[in-house]
């Protein structure tokens, strides 16, 4: 039987990974003091989320092989999880410069730490560098070595794909409404979010147990592509009608002009006296303004067809999962697995 | 006989990498106007140096074969070439945000571009994706592939050790010279340029070669490193005592309180009433305080100081040179080569 791994116990594994990227920088006899400031970035960047990501290679791993994994399995598995945790911390730690973001975690941004500034651009490159000076250290023998190197390219590549048509978009100081579209925006969720968070865990996964062959490696995406969709629509449609209590956070999406779900299938379905509603109040640091907009999302039953939305794309992907073809040692549970954490989530 | 590049040849290679950058792009659907960006980008932010780190790969390549390269060598090992400008560009446009830089190559640094700002992040990434894009594209067959891989990735994080070494000690808005000192001002300058500017271009075009041994790399590092720093301590001389007309600008080294080898010099040989001159105004941006440090290196003559330096550390390189062994089917040309661009230069 597969084994969930928890927070505590993935998390025991990050501080010899530290060190190693430590000992590595100290083979070129980096001074103490920048070792320290690196240890210091690695600590504050990489550690303190869900882990979400991160987590499930081990867990997709364990479901591969329907048991527990021993402690060098845990120990492999979980140290490609944390490469995927490294990579989103280069992402966050540069979008939030890029976005002008105040805080993460409850904590200020990095860059906006005491002495830190734009110096968090090159600890973004060293946290992205952290990936493969730990692959080079575990996964070199590994007959996928150089697949998991692409496989980090590829989706890295992806990701700032995403993000660039993310930034050009929905600047947040230009508002332009005629930018928005949902097929934009689809472009935007799967490549910003989608291929890092939902298809790079189960392609390590599949990777790790040198059971990546193509058609394998194509039934992931065709089910992780979609199902991250939803999962960043879900995010959208939470950012406004999730509870704060239960989201952890207030919503800001409209303030922000953000290119959300919600704002994208309000244009498509609004009236022009409603759009211009939008045009008029929204991605404005106004909270009257923002609360127009939340009464345009209730006239339009944003809510209602959200959840229309979500039966759908949930029934569909069920589908698919249904269909997977297990032959090449790919299990449903793997999927079955993310879905369950997704489906009808309030936070 | 080896035959050198030129400039115009070199740069006729570049649009071809272009638009596979651009057509890799496409197979992601990116839509047309992010297509368009990042061509602005590539272009901008790649072409219009004097590129020598490039074209040394060709002209060494070229050194090693002592023949003429063919169509399809020189096609090769200026693509090699071109990678070390796109990590350079990578470096350049993302220092520059980190450095507050003005200008670029005589127009406005990327980031200071009409609508770039701060997108210039994730330009600088895509930069740096287009090394590995091309790596797959014309080397996954090359027997070295994965051993080029990690010769960039190796550089690229000893680059950023530099980077990092550098903005920590010394920061434009903070003067602190108890933090200079000859042996950071060393790191700092293997690492931030000697490593990507010179060993990088040799150890590719032995690559290239097939002949990427222990014993060849260990003695193009051997030389290069030391040449580089070198270099570097020769550009830094230019900046005070140069002439404009040559070096093209008019240096801000002591206004801009770089980390300059003339002020570790000046600290390390200077009196305690000397070392006050320097405290006093160094790094200010003021011209009369820079009046003051030009008068004191004067004072305390660095200028024969570096002249000295240069002929003492040009003939230890030509030592090493002329102790290459060359068993290995490295030449002893590819490093005279290197030396005689540097050796007494002006500009």
């Amino acid at each position: 039987m597969a084994k969930t791994t928890t927070l505590k116990e993935f998390e025991s594994v990050f501080p010899k990974l530290v060190e190693d990227l430590l000992d590595h920088s100290k083979t070129y006899k980096l001074p103490e003091e920048f070792v320290s400031w690196f240890k210091t970035s690695l600590n504050a960047n990489t550690i303190g989320g869900k882990c979400n990501r991160g987590m499930s290679v081990p867990d997709s791993v364990s479901l591969l092989l329907e048991a527990p994994l021993s402690e060098q399995q845990y120990f492999e598995a979980a140290t490609l999880g944390w490469m995927t945790e490294l990579l989103q911390a280069f992402f966050l730690v540069s979008d939030d410069i890029m976005d002008s973001s105040i805080t993460r975690r409850g904590a200020p941004c990095w860059y906006r730490q005491p002495h830190v500034g734009m110096v968090a651009i090159n600890d973004a490159f060293m946290l992205e560098a952290g990936i493969y000076i730990l692959l080079k250290k575990y996964f070199r023998k590994h007959q996928s070595y150089v697949d998991l190197i692409e496989l980090f390219h590829e989706v890295t590549f992806q990701t700032e794909l995403g993000q660039l048509c993310d930034l050009l978009t929905a600047p947040e100081d230009k508002v332009d409404l005629d930018n928005f579209s949902l097929s934009k925006y689809q472009f935007i969720v799967i490549y910003k979010t989608a291929y890092y968070s939902f298809y790079l865990p189960v392609a390590l996964a599949l990777h790790h147990q040198n059971i990546a062959t193509p058609k394998n490696l194509k039934q992931a995406e065709d089910i992780l592509i979609p199902l991250g969709e939803y999962f960043q629509i879900q995010d959208d449609y939470l950012d406004n009608f999730g509870l704060p209590e239960h989201i952890g956070k207030i919503g800001t999406d409209i303030l922000d002009n953000k290119c959300s779900w919600l704002v994208n299938k309000a244009l498509e379905i609004a009236t022009p006296e409603q759009r211009k509603v939008l045009e008029e109040n929204y991605g404005r640091k106004d909270k009257e303004k923002e609360a127009n907009v939340k009464k345009l999302y209730d006239e339009l039953k944003l809510e209602q067809i959200y959840k229309d939305y979500e039966e759908k794309r949930v029934e569909e992907i069920r589908q698919k999962i249904a269909n997977v073809d297990e032959s090449e040692g790919l299990k449903r549970t793997v999927f079955e697995s993310f879905l369950a954490k997704i489906y009808k989530r309030s936070k």
